[in-house]
């Protein structure tokens, strides 16, 4: 299985729009094949960060899931909304334990 | 590394308290030898779902971690302001990208 973990600080006024377009993404891809999770979250620190968590079936599955078109439309919305270049790293599970 | 992810989801009228102890309790094992991140988030279908996204160095940092007392008693108190049990995931992963 593949983790996925992305973060996205919002530019302000920008967090409602950054919001609504993530829910349409985490609720979209959750349609995708082999997407086992896909969440969004608001860090308790700083609600302006946007913090997503995914967990991806095999790599094909994800690699699949960056090439549609909607997921890269939604890349680029995101970015123009962020503060800060967002953030997105890939981790490869060996063992996962209750 | 070690990736965890956990989950609590707050009983009506606890959230605040629920959010408190995360706080200090994500600050307090941020200075713990092996914690690379330690951070709590909110759902955004759900902000009475409590997210916690957590990178130890290794299983051995884990569970010193576990151990420590502080965070058997933030479990305890977590436990009894949870509508439903908390959830607790362990991974071991290698970092893919980028």
């Amino acid at each position: 299985m593949i983790i996925v973990t992305g973060a996205v600080k919002s530019k302000p006024g920008a967090l409602q729009e950054v919001l609504r377009l993530s829910l349409e993404h985490v609720r979209r891809s959750r349609l995708e094949p082999g997407c086992l999770l896909h969440s969004v979250h608001q860090d308790v620190e700083d609600a302006n960060r946007v913090v997503f968590v995914e967990h991806w079936a095999d790599r094909d599955a994800l690699m699949t899931h960056f090439g549609v078109a909607e997921s890269r439309a939604f890349a680029k919305a995101l970015n123009a909304l962020a503060i800060e270049r967002p953030t997105l790293h890939t981790f490869d599970v060996i063992q996962s334990g209750p």
